[in-house]
């Protein structure tokens, strides 16, 4: 991949092949937990290189058994977004409405191309494969789910567990780090609830959008009272609704909040306390009946291993060399990976950032319709990313 | 009418015409400013009987000039609402979706009743009686609509100007008062802009959430400081709407503000504290863009002039019986009847309540889909009402 | 006093009398409940005309029985203010930092005079006449006290109770009304509690300052939200304290809390919402322990009798001619008086004011360290008005 | 110091005059700015060993010119506080009210110390050693007093300046960091002005409570949506004072705001979003005056220098052992330290902390009336740590 790369890893030959595969994905992009035609290509291809393959869950598991040695589990998300596509690519979704606008598709190509080159160069490794591709990660589905399915019983524990997600860097590089890398991510949809009446007679009622905006003020002492300064913690209602007319004071009101937090301790005390305030608010008011929470879209904390953060950067720099490897800052983002390793307990895992820009080229944010990384350097970078990170644990010392 | 009446108005001979009217009005209700059925009814009507007739601004104004003396103008509105009917009369709406739930069809057939006894009845007054049918109260369009299509130049300057309503009270009682009766209503849709961003980077942008939360809690002290204490004003906020996901902060928030207020003075000062919050705050929030602020649906005050009151009143007792004539208590609600009488500058006018509905029954609110008056004494008695009050104007005084 | 009177009361012969006593009072203020002076100079007096004169509760009551006929009751309080006179006349307080600034030595110089002024002149009606000279009007305590110091045991209960005070009108001149008078007043220190910390460590604390600022904005919405729109109510806070340093989360904080009623259900009505209020914003807050509210300076609500109102507004209309009989607008300033026929159940009262300041001169409001009433015609008019207005229930009709 | 020491610094020869030494200053504490006992002993010494001594602005320079070589400037703060001392210590203060509660007689006694014996082996390093001993640090006065009573003129610029301060960790540790050590300390005196008037009138003035209140409330904003989630930044009203009586409006409220930040560009952003809230509040509410800001109690920013912090933890790990080298969390107490440095533009500068308490001994935290460091080790380690420290730049490489 670059000159200062000491390792070979028979890209080439597959190189024309994941091209195709991969506009192939990005042409048929499907919506979280109905990923149905992915599925099955990433089954042909694991069945054809070997591996042993159980649908789980909405997801796929390839294990390749190669000799003693330590189980490495990779793991690649699958589903689309629900975005009209405005990149112009020749190979752009041809499904209206659905888009690969965060490169899941990347991540099923390069899964599948390491998936691939181990299969093939299996004299140069002893142990277990595991090649994971999970349906419904932006709805925090897909992981649970699999989990649920019996994915611990259905694959060996793994030694150490690895995922990789494509970012606005620059292409052919990596960046990975170690401890806390992605945020816990809570929504909540809270309802609280007044007494309609006439806009007239306010004293006939409950007002529901004074209670609703009552909580919004008081949730803002969450993150400036309670909990540290410097901790990591959002509280943001990004929804408020209640009534439809000027001279109706409306019965409830609903508010969507969403809490990002990179310290379990962190987020439950900002639960802890949101919870307390809408409560709070509520006896204030006088309100008729409890408020509703209901939980949504929650993401587990990502805490990237710190010895899996040093085998495989050192792994890294070797091979891609120094100056393609760079340090992969907390972002306030959020994923469901880490419930892969989660299955079996404690397994540790790595999450790293692929670039997939080129250089000097504006990067486009995730979820944006634009969003459309450079074929290469990505492919090949994401592939071998993967493989020399699983080899890092897989090729016997010598 | 009762017992007690002291003066005897030919109702007897017009009573089945009037009833048929009011059943094939009640069939055929129209939207405000769609009232072309009914508009061609009236016209055909005041014809009839001789009036001079004019349509203006979608309504229409009968003159019935008799000789030297006052003039004296009597309003009905036309319209009905979009609610599907739910009263289960023989003659409910033959209109999906419309109904005079208001009972303005109830307002016509009295007001035309009333033109058709003061026609026939020419011998015992003298002066000019003008039979007013407004288009579209309900949206308070139609006495504007009519003043700005030149109603003052088209009729003599009336003396006095009439109006009534029915209410739930007992069908054979009116209600009358000095003074303010229903209050001005105004409503304000704030429009307030933040900077949109992702909910976990709210240092991005502007929170147009909070923003109009703040500006919620912040009018509650409009009516707690700014007026005096036993003033009556009300600021409801009755809709507030920002955002669609949890963590996505909006660009913009909305709120939808009434204001009822029975003085003029403590109107202007209200209306000027909302405007100074929403800005104050805005300027608080560093708001990129001014707010926006759109009055829409505003009804002026009524203030039933006293002299009429006492004129009218004495008469109603006279007629009706003492005991059937009440006190009407100002409510919070709004009209735009006092838009007519201000066409001509400061004409005094009267607003009187007609009960509809039998003693012992159950009122049911206006604007219910259930408001079903009871049809008789409640038409004989409007058409009283309206014909003693013009009466006591123009009979003239032995 | 006026040409059109048609009564001689005899005032001309005390006025010197009564002249020097008032100096005397004036000259020697005492605060509320040590009215120990003013206590022997009411008793002295009563006594000498014959009065059968009783020290209850701090206060002194005078009775005067006369045959059979009504009861009377006059009531004037006797306390002074801790206000450093500033007036400038010859008579001014000869005690440091205490004034009559309310205006009581009025009060009580009539009191005495129009007692003196029935008993010279006793032939001229039938009945009982009770004069009651009460302690610590200011302050509330001394209605109370002498209500629970037995004063419906030791005094005939009375068929009505009268009383007067001296406010900013025109000497000369008194003002009544029937209905609601004077406001219901209650005052309540709050106290809310924390848990202080360094200012830099607020997650190691709950922050007082901003459960005490929530309250302050969340009572605004008892007048704004729980009132019926017109009805009178205040709900002011006067004061809030927490804190010495700005880095320093203090434990605590306290707000002052005025609430001003017209009517008893508003009153319940309101102190109910601030309690819950309070309450809630504590529970919201996650304050260690409850708040604690203390009542203070309550006063009760003045409602005058409309038939008291109708009967001496009359008999006032006669003596001072009718345009020195004004109408007393009600104003948000509160009194124990109706404490007094409280201690009978439900004898009815009338409250009237009595102008103190000349036609023209800047009338110096109540409690101003320049409040200076002009000696006459106040003296006069102030103890003829006790006069006509016992007459008029005491002389025999003929 | 212990065995894995593999320096000598002849400290067992001062042991017990600076024993004597630092019980002297304890006994005799001075509040900030009045130092002047605290200066003459300091002058004393210095002057004895041979410094060039300059009093500059309340504090004291000794510089010790001793051949080629880098300039070292080690600081100690001299002031002690007003609190009562607790301690039950032998040689407790002897001044009523104040004592060092803050430990800058070790500081005093450590820099004396240091300087004493880098006089005493001037033959071991070659450079220029500045002792300076400064006031007033408690009050964020002494070193900006210093500086601009021409410090950088007075002393030759150093190549590095050190500080120490004791803290409740162990006797005979150290602990050092490179980047932020200590917050910056803002503290605002903010006046917010409203109209008076009477509790039961609130609409003929503007309640400065409320305008207060509602500041209170619109600051959470600052913390939770204005800084980038994980800035360090805590922005705290610690006192809020308005009114004294219930039912009287007050004119003004006072806010005492406190600023603590670990970076200028946060800082910045904090301080304007302050005063954009306060200034758009007062507009809200139609205040009638600006507000008035006044800041106080300043303090910088401290910001070890990277390379000093290498240097120098280097030479403690030599000297003292690994094992009592820890590494100084940053603590949002604020230091005046850093504007000495600052006198010069971009002095580097290391702060580190100083364990005061026996191992197993319960700490007390600075500023406590108990707050007593154990003398030994703490005196030895103190003194060592500032000659180590500068030795680690005046000792000739070999």
């Amino acid at each position: 991949m670059t000159d200062s790369a000491t390792t070979t890893t028979g890209y080439e030959a597959i190189q024309e092949w994941q091209e195709q595969l991969y506009q192939d994905l990005h042409r048929n992009p499907e919506l979280s937990m109905e990923e149905s035609r992915t599925v099955e290509v990433v089954v042909a291809q694991l069945m054809e290189w070997g591996y042993d393959v159980k649908r789980i869950g909405g997801g796929v598991v390839g294990t390749l058994a190669n000799g003693d040695g330590p189980t490495v589990l990779f793991r690649a998300d699958m589903d689309a977004l629900p975005v009209e596509e405005a990149t112009g690519l020749d190979y752009a979704s041809e499904a209206p409405g659905v888009m690969h606008a965060c490169g899941h598709d990347v991540h099923v190509a390069c899964g599948l191309g390491a998936a691939r080159l181990l299969a093939e160069q299996k004299q140069q490794w002893s142990g277990t494969y595991v090649a994971l591709f999970q349906p419904g990660e932006e709805t925090a589905e897909g992981a649970r789910a699999m989990v649920d399915a019996g994915l611990a019983d259905a694959v060996p524990r793994p030694d150490v567990a690895l995922g990789q997600h494509v970012l606005p860097g620059v292409a052919g590089t990596v960046s990975t780090a170690s401890g806390p890398v992605l945020s816990a991510g809570d929504s909540i949809r809270i309802t609280v609830f007044g007494n309609g009446t006439h806009g007239s007679m306010p004293h006939l009622g409950v007002d529901s959008v004074v209670l609703a905006s009552s909580i919004v003020m008081r949730l803002q002492t969450v993150v400036a009272r309670e909990i540290a300064p410097g901790d990591f913690g959002v509280v943001t209602v990004g929804a408020i609704h209640a009534g439809a007319k000027s001279n109706i004071i409306p019965d409830s009101a609903e508010l969507l909040v969403n809490v990002r937090t990179y310290d379990d301790d962190v987020r439950e005390r900002v639960l802890k306390a949101i919870e307390r305030i809408v409560r709070g608010e509520c006896a204030t008011a006088g309100s008729p009946e409890p408020p509703s929470l209901t939980y949504y879209d929650q993401f587990p904390l990502t805490v990237s291993d710190p010895s899996a953060a040093t085998v495989v950067t050192t792994a890294f720099e070797a091979h891609f060399g120094a100056d393609k490897v760079g340090h992969l800052d907390p972002v306030p983002a959020s994923e469901d990976f880490s419930r892969i390793p989660g299955a079996w307990g404690d397994v540790p895992y790595l999450y790293w950032g692929l670039g997939g820009f080129s250089e000097g080229a504006k990067a486009v944010a995730n979820h944006n319709p634009a969003f459309a990384p450079t074929m290469q350097p990505t492919l090949r970078t994401g592939t071998e990313a993967a493989m020399i990170a699983a080899l890092a644990y897989l090729r016997p010392s010598t």
